[in-house]
């Protein structure tokens, strides 16, 4: 499978191909791939990339191999929840094929179908978020729920994007969003690519701005929504960004395609976050004045460091959250599940 | 004068030499000395500096030449108070020299007793904040207000000093403190040395913790607090931390020695908020893999970015100030600025 390395992004444009399902879980857990959306489709061909690796005819075994498959890349990122929801749109698409071959060729067919899906989604969040964006505002954002995160458009990006085209003009705020930095690599690389006016900030720098009437409106991503609550768990920060959006009164959207809707876990507390490896926070990664990129460790040599990589940001600080399908109150999801996507 | 080099901590410990009153005032806006009283006690030597290097008698020309040292020291740092309030201390004490010489001894004296009454202020937080710290506690805290940037204990650090030295036991949060990553640096490595338990979280992670009950207790620093009104003015990232103990009922305290008090300005929103280059933003210095240090661009190359260095708290956020004479409320240090040293 071919991936853009996004780890090099905005310095350096790679593509790199995985050539298994362990290989492309590899990418998404050291984050060559990243964003829900993306990691959703990656999961989606990498359950294709397996099926299709099985030499044989018999469904016992290519069951038992899928099985491996499938775990093997839901244990990725554990926080999101894409791919999960995207290899079991595969599974499920899997099931109609009689034949190793038939179910071989429906992985592949249903994982395209879903990378489609994924850029219609987009489109329609961008047209039904576009609404909330007005000519003038300062709107900030955290992490990177752009094209690179997911396909086409992006989530959070894709109002922006569709603002700009109904000719509104606005100015972005991107968190830098630490310890990876997304925000200052990626989502500044596409608003720069799209020449949509924007500043970075240190994440730290965000409630100054709000204090000071700079921030009109926050649209995030998200990596997992709670179906029955509106609950989102998104990139750590996020919960910080709503709490202090709510404060100083701003509205606070999440933008979110229907792969990202999980339907089954009841509260907030039991999605598993994500701890990732101390070093992310021990230091950056950037390009030093020779044009190389390197790490550099900042912190003190002998200190360790906690890195939880999401967090949830409870129903009542969400004013809404934008939808293929329209925009909802975080309370509405669950009446509206049949327009968006629930399947049981 | 001499100062240690503070950017290059912990990875070096380096201690360079100011020639006149001017370099005096860059090391400070360079951050090669930073934090309130540290730079307090900086300011009052530079003042004292620049008295030394005056030749001549002529106490009309000593007195110009002195305003433009206070001037030219006083605008090095703008959000902080420490050293207007240091150097107004040295300037008071000089008004009973008669001749040039006299003057000029009074001021390297008054130097002294400022960075003198500095130890002593911070031994004092140390012993009332200490009250506040029990057995298995988790504090968090924000940017450096240790040793380097005060004299001896520091001053949010102080009450840390002092609760280990009565044996209780507790762990340090130390948020990152981007853009200078002053916690992840100076304050990590002065826990370290102090074998104090401790652990660095991206600044976006404390909303997370809190959430989940692992933080118990937040003591910052401050760099101008009004006392008229208790806001605290401190390095950014202040006000998001505050607002976040604030919602999850965690008391959040704020450790000033008197010289960090501003008695005149009347209103948060008319503190100066000094805006610092977007390069602080944009990368970060670091050591890499050949123990060189060096700075690295993390940000897209196309992109700018803004710097706020400072935000203000307001007091309602605050539980109390620790001062050298005790723990106050906000709102009631103006009722005791006699006993805080207010001079007017």
């Amino acid at each position: 499978m071919l991936l853009i390395e996004q780890r090099l992004l905005p310095h350096e444009f790679k593509i790199i191909a995985t050539h298994d399902f362990r290989e492309t879980a590899r990418a998404i857990t050291d984050m060559i791939v990243r964003g829900a959306g993306a990691i959703g489709a990656t999961a989606a061909y990498g359950l294709a990339q397996g099926a299709l690796a099985f030499r044989g005819r018999e469904l016992k075994r290519f069951s038992s191999h899928m099985e491996t498959v499938y775990q093997t890349l839901a244990a990725a990122r554990p926080t999101a929840v894409d791919p999960v929801n995207a290899m079991n749109d595969v599974r499920r698409a899997m099931l109609t094929g009689e034949t190793v071959a038939e179910k071989q060729a429906l992985a592949l067919a249903a994982a395209e179908e879903f990378a489609n899906e994924g850029v219609r989604y987009c489109e329609e969040i961008g047209r039904h978020g576009s609404r909330l964006i007005r000519d003038g505002m300062n709107i900030l954002t955290h992490c990177n729920a752009g094209w690179l995160a997911f396909v086409d458009v992006g989530t959070a990006t894709a109002p922006m994007y569709a603002a700009q085209s109904q000719g509104k003009k606005f100015h972005v705020f991107c968190d830098e969003t630490r310890p990876r930095s997304q925000g200052a690599s990626l989502t500044a690389w596409e608003l720069s690519q799209q020449k949509i006016s924007h500043l970075i900030i240190a994440d730290n720098a965000a409630g100054h701005l709000m204090q000071h009437g700079e921030i009109d409106l926050v649209i995030v991503g998200s990596d997992r929504t709670l179906g029955r609550t509106g609950e989102v768990a998104n990139k750590i920060g996020t919960y910080t960004t709503a709490v202090l959006a709510a404060r100083h009164k701003i509205p606070f959207y999440a933008a979110i395609p229907l792969s990202t809707i999980d339907w089954n876990i009841k509260r907030g507390r039991d999605i598993p976050i994500e701890e990732r490896h101390e070093n992310e926070v021990l230091g950056a990664w950037g390009v030093n004045g020779s044009g190389k990129r390197e790490y550099v460790r900042v912190a003190n040599p002998a200190s360790g460091a906690r890195n939880p990589g999401f967090d949830v940001t409870p129903a009542e600080l969400i004013t809404g959250l934008i939808t293929p399908a329209g925009i909802f109150k975080p309370a509405e999801l669950w009446r509206n599940r049949h327009k968006l996507g629930f399947k049981q």
